[in-house]
């Protein structure tokens, strides 16, 4: 392992840390909320951040590994340092409570350990859906888009890349890594841009607009009302919801769309397929809802919102969804787990790979018919390779198997039912936010036993880091051979 | 497609049903109960399967695709014929719940519509529990072990039997696989013969010894009481409670052990994490039921009996389950998913594919850190072959694909809560017999709507015959080119 190289990328992330306290920070002074929750984490972060990028290694190699285990540890850092403004601000005063918080954020997840969110400083808010917004797209991403140009070990961090941004595969959209990093934060800030003036012509205010617009672009979920989006007008939800699909939407797509390259956005299969879930699901729960709901604008609305917040791993609610059918329990279970499309900012297992999943099944029946015929398995006309295949189903079991075992041990703990035990893991492993039962849509975090909240983030980490990054770094070969 | 072929075969079949029979027919002779429940299916069957297969065809090929189809179709056809006493005796008049009857018994599921069981007669009650044991070793394998020597195309008959016997491969164990078959069936008979014996030592007389040795053999899981086993002797629970286990075990292993290859049986890696997941599961349960039984033996009893009635899919019941914890739900449900060992009368995944899912999974991890460098994926100390990896992982994931389809249509057709929902289908699927919720072990599957019924008859058999056969049987590509 190269630890110089390491500790370089780590301390340029804690320094980036630092650096983006200063909106919270921003915020407080407006608003005349007390500065030092941002102010201490920020002077440590630029501190220690200087401290340790303060002289370029020499050899700057990153192994696939490395890249790997530097994304699993700067995750965990910047964690670490996000939850400081909420032990020092009093938000949130246990350390285990607050550092869920903020890996819930950061992992774009939004479950939350707050009970009386309108009770809190608007800048420790704020913060809160800032720390999705940037998640969302990856904090090294972000690293990426702020290189310097002239730094041509630029296509070193191509593997730091694959770690962090979600999918089976990445694609440079234009020849350099860092310039397609900063393509798609553009997209991304210009899209959150869009989303944040519409909402302004609702009834939100701007700090409510900006969080609301942030917290979407991320697919978090934190909002600034105890009731999430119940209150909100129908504008409001409508926004939210378009928004929160968009943003389920390989964000690659948009940059081929706005380069008039709108052919190649239609011959998208997972988009397609994405549009069929989002479209077929908002009818099955508009059918089961209808008779509980005052006329058809309120079923579709409703539906629309709550399909849109779970598959694209969001988790707004604007219904106590947890009163609804079986039927729509299992349907928002499986939503977890499908997710939205590769390079998107959702989480979950993603479209693309169960498009793959499908496809490779088809191809099995075929081949245990025709066992000397050569098969193979396309998507958007292009030949997927068996490495491919074998690592979308290599991936999708992991998951599973990281559920069960997380479940095991929650329901253990917790002593609770099956579907409390089942849905906290499901939603906090496909980062989306509210559950089932004791952690349903009205409930929070906070009651579960502190083993509980550490074995979730670990979930809400791995599920947004796409498992790899967690799984080796938590795997005792990588730290045998570390010496 | 080869019709005459597997008309033919179909017809074999069709007579063996006849001929099988006889056993519950001398039963009804024995106690003196209606003959004709069983005479008029069993001259039926003699007159179709002789008119049936009366001429050998002249073409014997059968490609794999007529392999699959003929066990598919072979299934349902048993099952027709099977269904027969059960409406002519009047025990179950409905057609589809008489149909349901008969397949969780070749299927060796063992979920009833019965509510009284105990009032039935002796012979209805021995052919359910017979056609378990004929359905656990499999029907094919059978008329593979009837056929004559001198039947110079018994290799052909290979595609048949990989269509139904359980697990990844088909080991031939001698040279010819109708010896094979003899062989196996030659165990079969004799493991049922010793757990007869050891049962009449205990409180059972000699028609509820054979009830319950020929279902434990099949794995089934029909009972003669209406509380199942909960009222039998510490002594009777134990004899099944190891039995059921054996039965979950390659039956290849037995005929290594009594032909002195005792070295090899102990090098089977699937043995030893079957033997692993008892162990823990047992204790796991024992720590989470012992506050309320009455003292350690009962305890490890109860827990034990349980345990080896879910991995193995037995499914009989010592306690009413339903009682216990969430966590102890969630082992069953994943103790139902897991199953057996392959090749032997158990259903579920097998532990063999558990363990390859999770050395592919180790593979990956590694794979992912050292792109480069070729990593294989070993079982007893052999190399696995991609293709066998890649059919893995696709059956899981179809078998994952066919419980989440099936658990759709069912909870929004019954309109019943999610536990429900997801333990009938997992329990049907996995060939286990009771499940949670309103088809708990103290229930019966009677009041589900009629094409619930046939959806869990879909996943019984699809269950049973490990996907393919029933996945090909229903495909529309099959029958676009039957023309």
């Amino acid at each position: 392992m190269n630890n110089r190289m390491v500790f370089y990328i780590l301390g340029r992330i804690v320094f980036s840390i630092g650096a983006v306290m200063l909106l919270p920070l921003t915020c407080a002074i407006i608003y005349g909320e007390s500065l030092l929750p941002f102010l201490i984490p920020l002077g440590l972060c630029l501190l220690l951040g200087f401290f340790l990028s303060f002289k370029k290694p020499q050899n700057t190699k990153l192994s696939a590994r490395d890249g790997f285990v530097s994304v699993g540890i700067a995750w965990i850092v910047i964690s670490l340092f996000g939850c400081l403004p909420y032990i020092i601000s009093g938000a949130i005063p246990n350390f285990i409570d607050a550092f869920f918080e903020a890996v819930s954020g950061f992992s774009t997840t939004g479950a939350t350990v707050l009970a009386d969110i309108e009770a809190q400083d608007k800048s420790i808010l704020l913060w809160r859906c800032f720390t999705q917004w940037l998640g969302g797209m990856g904090v090294l991403v972000f690293l990426l888009a702020i290189l310097p140009k002239s730094d041509n070990t630029s296509s070193r961090y191509m593997h730091l890349m694959k770690a962090e941004v979600p999918g089976p595969t990445v694609d440079k959209l234009v020849a350099r890594i860092s310039d397609t990093a900063r393509v798609l934060y553009g997209i991304y800030i210009l899209l959150t841009a869009i989303e944040f003036v519409l909402l302004l012509f609702g009834e939100m205010n701007a700090f409510e607009a900006l969080s609301h617009a942030i917290s979407t672009a991320g697919t978090g979920g934190f909002g600034v009302k105890n009731d999430s989006f119940a209150s909100y007008s129908a504008y409001s939800q409508y926004v939210v919801s378009v928004f929160m699909l968009l943003f389920g939407v390989n964000l690659s797509l948009f940059f081929l769309f706005v380069t008039g390259h709108i052919l190649r956005v239609l011959k998208s299969e997972e988009l397609w397929v994405y549009i069929g879930i989002v479209g077929l699901s908002t009818v099955a729960i508009a059918i089961t809802i209808f008779s509980s709901t005052s006329g058809i604008e309120e079923t579709f609305r409703t539906s629309l919102f709550q399909v849109a917040a779970i598959i694209s791993t969001t988790g707004f609610v604007s219904a106590d969804f947890e009163q609804w059918s079986g039927f729509a329990w299992l349907i928002f279970l499986l939503l977890m787990f499908c997710g939205g499309c590769a390079g998107s900012t959702a989480g979950g297992m993603k479209v693309s790979r169960l498009l793959l999943l499908f496809k490779n099944g088809k191809r099995q029946v075929k081949y245990i018919q025709h066992p000397r015929s050569v098969l193979s398995v396309k998507l958007d006309g292009k030949t997927v390779d068996h490495e491919t295949i074998r690592g979308t189903t290599s991936y999708v079991i992991m998951l599973v198997a990281i559920f069960i075992v997380s479940a095991l041990v929650v329901i253990a703990i917790e002593g609770c039912d099956l579907v409390t035990g089942i849905s906290s893991v499901a939603t906090c492993l496909n980062n989306v936010g509210p559950g089932l039962g004791e952690v349903g849509p009205t409930d929070n975090f906070l009651f579960l036993n502190p083993i509980t909240k550490l074995i979730l983030c670990f979930d809400m980490l791995a599920g947004r880091l796409e498992l790899f990054p967690m799984l080796i770094l938590f795997s005792p070969s990588t730290w045998k051979k570390f010496a």
